[in-house]
């Protein structure tokens, strides 16, 4: 069996990338030519797939712009066809899903089965057993939030939660006695370089998953410098809106894998240092 | 403009009950006739709807059971038909959510639109501007977690931060500089009377959205006398399993009625003392 952390560890190293293509489809923002059409959201979706996919270590669709728009049959199409022709792209369902065992059971059905996810993003504020279905397929994996990129992200998560943050005992409780199996990772905004370097020191080079660069304004320099680990990898930087929207015209997907390609460059030249 | 709090007051005082029916459909556990056809789930939580309105303060479908079944189009009849024929009975889609601020509207989006729930469930987790986007409909509700009612929830909400318990600390935020608006309310799990109690004495009389009786095992008696407010109200107190699931034959739906008066009843027994 081939785990989640094992096809990440082989792109980061067979793809030399650390980038991820987050995918969230504004139809507001489609080129004209791809406005209208009852697939519309798959087709532009597709086109960033196929034009970005030799770039990128792994794709991560974000559920709310499938739901607000009735689209989740195009994610289930959208993730088959990353499956079938890019086979070694991983795909991270961003859902942020937390709830009691039963109903986590449900959501775990939603993202491995119905959607074929390969890991999905996970909240921890409802403890252990709202994160145990999800390591029960072996080969998927989960991300667990820590300290997240918005502003808001510090009205919980910065609380002196008995003598160090909350997002730290989160990474504690993470690394530790949550992550018997390995398949953990946690999400750690890019704008917050400082507690991007207190979470790595904690968890050694689990997996992090880092957004906030790109139109989030997270500085590439410091994101790499700060997160990570000691073999330069064991991260999963996600750019979603610069991406996306490089473009507004026929030559949309050009553009965005103009953009993928400086930001993963930027990223490796750091990366190295 | 009626707010959804206006709505669930004229309810409990109209209605005399405190009883919200959880919408969980599991179609292994419906009864045989019920067991196939393409929209099975709704006829099932159709029937359950019909046979306890008149017994109910809100009913509260979960999502996941939903998503995991590829029922996104059952779930909004479901909503339609609640609102159609059962116009004085609010619709509270638990979802839990909790993402960024451009990601939330989304999913204020797909609940308030898509679905057309009066109130939604949300996770705290990421702050103040993960859930201002569903305030901005001024008739619509959210309550947050606060105190879950899984064995989990005492990882994180029961840590002690700055001085109090974490979900005494979201207790603070939601009942003051959060709750500009006067929509929000919080989820409290009845498996914890001491805990419900502390928030009841935080909040004052905002409404507290409480799972766990029935079969998760919550005292009815203690779940009352510590969560009532002043007026003996201000508590919406939901059973799923033990309703829905009374009966497994043709007559399930009469079984779930029965059920849900008897817990009704037991509820306003204690809630007068």
């Amino acid at each position: 069996m081939t785990t989640f952390r094992d096809r990440l560890i082989a792109r980061w190293r067979d793809a030399d990338t650390l980038l991820c293509v987050g995918l969230d489809p504004d139809p507001s923002r489609f080129p004209a030519h791809l406005r209208s059409g009852d697939d519309a959201i798959f087709r532009f979706c597709r086109e960033i797939v196929d034009a970005t996919a030799d770039l990128v270590c792994a794709f991560k669709p974000q559920i709310a712009y499938f739901a607000a728009a009735r689209a989740e049959t195009q994610l289930e199409r959208l993730i088959d066809h990353i499956h079938r022709e890019h086979p070694e792209v991983p795909v991270i369902l961003d859902f942020k899903r937390g709830d009691i065992g039963a109903t986590a059971e449900l959501y775990a059905r939603e993202a491995f089965e119905r959607y074929q996810a390969d890991a999905v993003t996970l909240s921890p504020f409802m403890g252990r057993d709202s994160i145990e279905p999800f390591l029960a397929r072996a080969d998927r994996g989960a991300f667990l939030l820590c300290r997240t990129s918005n502003p808001g992200g510090d009205d919980l998560q910065m609380l002196d939660a008995a003598g160090v943050p909350l997002y730290q005992r989160i990474a504690r409780l993470a690394a530790g006695p949550w992550n018997s199996s390995g398949q953990l990772g946690l999400v750690v905004g890019a704008t917050y370089p400082a507690e991007l370097s207190a979470v790595r020191e904690i968890v050694g080079d689990m997996p992090l998953l880092v957004p906030g660069i790109g139109a989030q304004g997270g500085d590439i320099e410091a994101t790499v410098a700060a997160g990570r680990s000691a073999d330069g990898a064991s991260m999963v930087i996600n750019s979603s809106r610069a991406i996306l929207y490089a473009g507004s015209g026929i030559d949309f997907a050009e553009r965005a894998r103009t953009v993928a390609m400086t930001t993963r460059d930027e990223i490796n030249r750091f990366r190295r240092r």
